[in-house]
């Protein structure tokens, strides 16, 4: 970075910012894994605190004028360029940053953090009741947030472009309505044709402490480096980095079944890859994370999905697992273990859903959150709203709103326009893959024999290191030479599930 | 608290300096518990900005003035009023604080934190070599902060005061004298007349899964209440509270020795206790803290040694501990474990030291620092000088550094000053129990019975609630009537082991 005046002033002003958020950071990761429920307020008031600092901070008029200098010195710095690409996105963080009042920016932190633990609550003891009123402060949030933020379209795009920069509810919307008419002859002919799968193997006892001996394999085998990282336990399993060399995972773990535990990990670990890859010059500002969390997901996914439910994968890492688990794996095969946990079945709780109904998980709160935020639904509504839903789409009925409604964690926090995000990563994903296997016959060459290497390079090169210089749009245009389609997932998902059914 | 403008103004400021305080001390716990050490610099700047922020924000004249304006508001408020308290406390922190330039607050905080990854790696490695520059460093900072507070009668003066208030270097001096005067004849009675106590039975295998869950039982059973609180695992054992809900413990764990951990818990509780004991009333404010660290000290050491290595207290749980190992205990009585914890022995590390030999350590450390405070020791030669002064002190020569002046945590940060308040949280803690069971006889009584509920309440009445409100002085003249004596800590250890010697 260059040493000319404004814009290195502004880079110590951004550089402190920075820590105060990863500070907020950590309290808030900090929360979900170690803190002791009774002292929600307290971290609260104390998150609230470092985030009014944030935002005055980052939205005073000197603040407007410092990015306006330190452009101004920058006049020829190329488009691609570190320093081009912070100002062009401090420009708009600022701009953005600049509609939400500092006191809202309090009172969301206050209620975010006493609805969180609410609904930790809630979901432990299945009772929505006791969550209802914060799930209408919350909606309630985001309603007033989407009128800070404004809109041209939708309502919903307001709170969509935070977490997918210029993408529209209407492209979703359309994506969506293509992959779910698209993917419904696959289904069907898994249905009609396909050979029954037993996934009863996944089922059984599976000693915790070795279960974690395991993931932490898996983590590494995969290209997760735990001298730069973490593993910790959450009830809902979530990554954070603390700079590129503490990136964090967390699981969660069940004595009776293997997969929430190990696909958890695998996921998250691609989350933290991807901000371990970040470039070093990016450090300390807010370039040094993911494009959107629809590319943050797509390194996630590709981990959990494209590596880590793959027949390569499993034949290099079974004989492993079965070292480890002889009693309950010692009569399967890795061919066994690998149709097991690629069954294709509609189930109730999104985070262990199959590849192919995921994305049905996704439609159903990309529709609610809609209605929600439009006044369309009101809080007491949605644990029957949530099951309507879920029986058209999946033809399950939760039990519980346990296994409903109360599932997520992102209702309580107003992070709606936050899901679609997560059936997006699938597509990038894809694209992304497809792209790496052309450019690099190693990367295909070496999941068949359990190892990330070629991919992880590539990905490094291509996606990891630019963190958030360029929009989703012109990192998967740069990436992959085309924009965003959903094609290379149908392919992807067309050619793996006739193989595991045999259709 | 009152609602005047002035002094609610005040409130305001200073729960958000507490805000960030505290979440400077939750990125300092995690950095010793979570942290991986790749994450060290990232972390070193983050702590650094916001012990910046709290230090600008602190010493502003603004804040001068708002103090003295709150002050001016309050005429009438009784001494031991909360208010009263707090502008004492404030006026004598912020004239401190003032004393500091920002710029070395800054320099501290990146040098502490990168000296203390270099201890932990120099200390793993048994390698002084690598940490000598570091500790220069140290050295260098400590003598200019003593510059910075100034000093009437020794350099060191300008220290201890930051840790104990009002306490002077000669004072301590002479009270370590006496007590070394007055424990030498009880020492050499043991030797000579002493019936020999043998601890093999605490080197044994103890499996670390079974030990955690013992040493939880026993926190609990001192009464340090999980439900605010957490058990996590460090290097070198802590406690750190981040709110009076959010009051943790550290500790550690070996395989082959069962004391380290269990005593380390019950110390760490004992503190742990006393942030948590805070009035709820004093939330958010510097007063929801200890008087001093040497008062803090004697909460620790209390229930360490005055609760956990009583006779009463292991009649009443050695059976649930014989339960969990009975291969290792099954053998055992009461008795012998009472004999075994209490086993008078000079020996190379301070935090297992007995209670009669533990002192000299801190005399050891108490001189070793004022050399090098007044530039008579240089950080070269201290690994020679530690080896020296514990010969003629204890007759013990470390075979190595890392059981020597690499043991302990406090000379990777420049917090020389620290080490007195140990040995004065001794005397403290005698003072208090002595006092607790002259003024309710259910103290005593409850205790040969394993039971601390009279105990807890006596602290919480006369010591934990009032936080940091008064000086230690003025706290030990309420609490026990006169002012701090070595004589009750005398007569407790020369009771205790002449029954446990059989003088």
């Amino acid at each position: 970075m260059p040493s000319e005046t404004k814009f290195n002033t502004l880079l110590e002003k951004i550089y402190e910012i920075n820590d105060l958020q990863k500070a907020s950071a950590l309290l808030g990761w900090d929360r979900q894994v170690n803190m002791p429920k009774a002292g929600v307020m307290a971290r609260a008031q104390q998150l609230a605190t470092l985030n009014r600092i944030v935002h005055t901070t980052f939205t005073a008029d000197e603040m407007g004028e410092l990015i306006e200098a330190a452009a101004a010195e920058l006049n020829g710095a190329s488009y691609d360029s570190d320093q081009a690409s912070l100002i062009r996105y401090l420009r708009e963080s600022y701009a953005d940053s600049r509609k939400l009042p500092a006191e809202f920016v309090v009172r969301r932190t206050m209620i975010s953090n006493q609805a969180h633990a609410a609904w930790e609550q809630a979901r432990e003891k299945d009772d929505f009741a006791s969550f209802r009123p914060w799930l209408e402060k919350i909606i309630g949030l985001a309603q007033e947030m989407a009128g800070y933020y404004g809109y041209e379209d939708e309502k919903y795009d307001a709170l969509l472009d935070q977490y997918e920069p210029d993408m529209k509810t209407a492209e979703v919307r359309a994506i969506f309505q293509a992959l779910k008419e698209s993917l419904a002859p696959l289904v069907e002919a898994i249905r009609e044709r396909g050979r029954p799968l037993d996934d009863a193997i996944l089922h059984q006892a599976y000693v915790i402490a070795r279960q974690e001996q395991f993931v932490r394999a898996m983590a590494t085998a995969v290209g997760y480096d735990f001298s730069r990282g973490h593993l910790g336990t959450a009830v809902h399993p979530f990554a954070a980095s603390f700079s590129r060399d503490d990136a964090r995972i967390t699981t969660r773990w069940y004595a009776d079944f293997l997969s929430p535990a190990l696909f958890g990990t695998l996921h998250e670990s691609g989350h933290a890859m991807y901000e371990q890859g970040t470039h070093p010059d990016l450090a300390r500002t807010p370039l040094a994370r993911g494009a959107s969390m629809g590319i943050h997901e797509s390194q996630s996914r590709m981990i959990e999905n494209i590596v880590g439910r793959s027949r390569g994968f499993w034949q290099a890492h079974f004989p492993k697992l079965q070292e480890i688990f002889p009693e309950q794996l010692g009569q399967a095969t890795a061919g066994d273990f690998y149709r097991a946990i690629n069954k294709v079945q509609p189930s109730l709780i999104r985070v262990d859903a199959d590849e192919l109904s995921y994305n049905l998980h996704i439609i159903l709160r990309f529709e609610l959150e809609q209605a929600m935020l439009n006044g369309d639904l009101v809080a007491a509504d949605v644990p029957a709203a949530w099951n309507d839903k879920i029986r058209q789409l999946l033809g399950v009925v939760p039990p519980t709103d346990r296994d409903g409604c109360l599932q997520d964690v992102h209702w309580s926090t107003p992070s709606f326009g936050y899901f679609p995000t997560y059936a997006l990563g699938n597509l990038y994903a894809a694209q992304f893959y497809e792209t790496a296997q052309q450019q690099d016959p190693a990367v295909g060459q070496e999941l068949a024999e359990g190892k990330t290497t070629a991919l992880l390079a590539w990905l490094r090169e291509n996606i990891h290191q630019h963190g958030r210089k360029f929009t989703p749009a012109e990192l998967v245009q740069r990436a992959t030479g085309r924009p965003l389609s959903h094609d290379p997932f149908l392919r992807y998902a067309t050619a793996k599930f006739s193989e595991v059914y045999n259709l």
